[in-house]
């Protein structure tokens, strides 16, 4: 896909120095550039880049003063990351709706329904009563149970199973291998030690610009909706229980698990291989290292949590810092009980 | 589906109270009811909501005394919990073993063979020499390779993968992206630094009644079996490795790995994110806490665990308060280190 | 598939002492053995079970003297481990490689090629401009998008997924559910709070005999590749993030996750249930500790790492016997403030 530098100057409402004519095919960091790339200056520590780099334009702040010559076409902005990253966002939805139409064989129920300008790749499965969206893209080897609904312009890509009774809003992404509904892991246990499984007869609800990523795991609940919120983007391989909600725009990263029935407030971000125990809720901003494990309820606002079990961040630091030196305290430990024996031997000789 | 009150009580060898021709067609929670709904009583701190509650049925203790008016229909049993796990799964088994026959296309070998009442979604693939019992349930997309045995009554979910000579048994499910009988994690190092792969010719045994997370895997065993005994549940994302044995009737949560060749005990309760190493043994009914690590063998029955590495639950939990505590700690030391140099200047002090 | 142990000592470069005609058709351990089985002796102490073994033939030194009768058939080479290894690699290769030609229906776009001698199974879809080279097989249910490249001799078991782009070298193994080339965690924050998204327009490369475990993860980067050297295994749910680069030869457990833009040196070797921040590097020949958790750059070459933040092992391990006796540390804390209150009082008396 191409652009000319008028076009992009026009979609981001910017002002062009430089040939308007000029082509660029795609996005690239200004110290690497290349001819067809865009980039942008944003990061004054960047600025030394814009007078070596090969790209073909750069998007800069309408105060930005030259201090050199520049050869790459200049698209002047309000804000150089902001219009960069809206032009990133077109231009990813211009690579991923490319796919239209239908290819065989493919299975699609009789009392299945779709809107306009959809993708069906090759042993895509859409099962009874499905509702399809205008610009859904399913591709190939994707299952989608009854009685699902997939609203506009959302993207599964292939190998997804979706569950029956899922509900999936507009703009979402589901990567390969993502399943979503499974059975919540409910089992009640018996009086001779085994269990007896129960149904789990709820739903999944992803609401809109909900991003899902690679083998990542939903449950649905046990009676009404596992919900994932409006905008909430998650990584790889993590594990959202039965009857979960997460907040609007929170962000999780690869291999974390939310333990079944707990909530996390809107706008939290929360990093790689962190558990949540079951049945608890954080606040809203609630931010979470890498590898810690929540086993309580935290519901004030803007916490930044760190540890296994986890507290305040930096309060973990310092307990991690001196985690490491315990061999040293030991020590001193062993110093002053030698040296208070001692003291206390010498008073008693004081007193014979 | 529906049932009449009547026909629950039949089924629970309960005692109705009230309109025998009521129709119920879901299961709830007795605060939440709703016409249609069956739900229980039976932890008396839930009795004032009997008195309230919209569910068309409740299903109580024979000596349940109401002290007010109740408008559900009663159904009275020995046990009411037991009866509404035993309810549950019933219900269960209808849900989940409504759909049969074949949907085309779909790949079925010559030599492989099938029992009464299956079904065969589009897409499924099924290799030679499989043997699939009654009632087996096999949903889109899904691989079965050549030489598998799967019981009666067993239900494989869209997209599963299970490789050549698995065998499964009855009542067993398996949910949507679990891969049984990969190969396991075998490399043989050489002089040079790299690896040559140990080719794995054992396969995975799942006993009855086994339920499988999504996206768990499975590794097949060296030379013998990998074995999942009966009634063994996994959670999501769960990882099993080669020649490992899981007792009967043990619950692993959600995001665990069990390295190759270790051996957990029957009745046991693993939680999430749970890391065992390599060929180690624990005694039956051990439960572990979520993110533990366990290094060693602990073969004793019924021991609790907690942290990485493990150790026993109670201890655990002093040393963490007290990891919290590590800056008081030190602060301590620094304290007690000045009074003796204190004390110690005073005692030379004292000497002159 | 069976062999004479006159061609294996031909294939072995090795002397026979025994009947050339006996067929062996498996591997085996030498304490189980079985008619059939071939097995080696290397460690000294194994060598009473040769005396006793059932199998039908076995690997063992040039250099080796019978202290007593052995009814196997001895196959004697400069160095049995490793010629043990090299039958297995060739038995591995033997087995993998026995399926060959198209199953029908699966999908194989107009502009795809493949070499000689391919696999290629029901459902499997193969996307524009595809390129296969020999004997590369594809299993079922399998997915390879538009543009990717495949050398010879690689396997695709299962329901892989294999994003748009993806180059894979000679001699690979891929297992069942693995995702390659899936989008990475990319997402540019706004100023109100919500993500837009980072379109990612790199690729992944595999290089050659890299093997990827069942359900494993790994994102293509954001502009140029995210790379697996040669020689890499990696196990079952492991992820890779964007624009990482994983040295030759080196091995990583179940479950670790290697987040964005880090580089793992070649030669090393990572325990499970690993966390790697992101932008960091480790030099080769580094080992990690199962559940540790690395968040900063070691260059240093051949260091081993323990826990989360890790350090050095060593030093780790003292710190964690500590922390278990962190309660007796802090009650002689508690005794030495006691007896310092005493001293202290003694010498105030004294000064009376």
């Amino acid at each position: 896909m191409e652009f000319t530098l008028a076009q992009i100057a026009h979609i981001l409402n910017g002002e062009l120095k430089g040939n308007g004519q000029v082509k660029v095919n795609r996005v690239g960091k200004i110290e690497e550039g290349g001819e067809g790339a865009i980039t942008f200056l944003s990061n004054p520590k960047y600025e030394p880049f814009i007078y070596k780099t090969t790209a073909s334009a750069v998007i800069v702040s309408k105060g930005f003063k030259p201090k050199g010559e520049i050869s790459a076409g200049l698209i002047l902005v309000d804000d150089p990351y902001l219009s960069f990253t809206a032009l990133l966002e077109e231009y990813h939805k211009l690579v991923s709706f490319q796919k239209s139409g239908v290819e065989q064989p493919c299975f699609f129920a009789d009392t299945a329904t779709e809107g306009k300008n959809t993708y069906r790749g090759a042993f895509s499965y859409v099962g009874k009563n499905v509702r399809l969206g205008d610009n859904v893209k399913i591709y190939p080897n994707t299952y989608i149970g009854d009685d699902v609904t997939i609203g506009n312009n959302t993207i599964i890509y292939a190998g997804v199973k979706i569950y029956s009774r899922t509900k999936i809003g507009n703009y979402c992404t589901i990567h390969s291998g993502a399943v979503i509904g499974s059975d919540g892991f409910g089992f009640a246990p018996q009086a001779d030690g085994s269990y007896k499984t129960i149904p789990q007869v709820g739903n999944v609800v992803l609401e809109d610009h909900v991003s899902i990523g690679a083998n990542t795991t939903i449950d649905c609940a046990t009676f009404d909706s596992t919900i994932i919120r409006e905008g909430v983007k998650l990584d790889n391989l993590v594990q959202i229980g039965h009857n979960v909600e997460i907040g609007k725009h929170t962000v999780i990263a690869s291999q974390t698990g939310i333990s079944g029935s707990s909530k996390v407030g809107e706008y939290s971000m929360i990093g790689g291989q962190v558990g949540l125990a079951g049945h608890i809720q954080l606040g809203a901003r609630t931010k979470i290292a890498a590898q810690s494990g929540i086993n309580k309820s935290i519901k004030e606002e803007g916490k930044i949590l760190f540890g296994s079990p986890a507290f305040d961040h930096l309060q973990y630091m310092k307990s991690a810092m001196l985690f490491k030196r315990l061999p040293e305290l030991n020590q001193k430990i062993r110093e002053l009980e030698e040296k208070i024996i001692n003291l206390t031997s010498l008073k008693t000789d004081d007193e014979h």
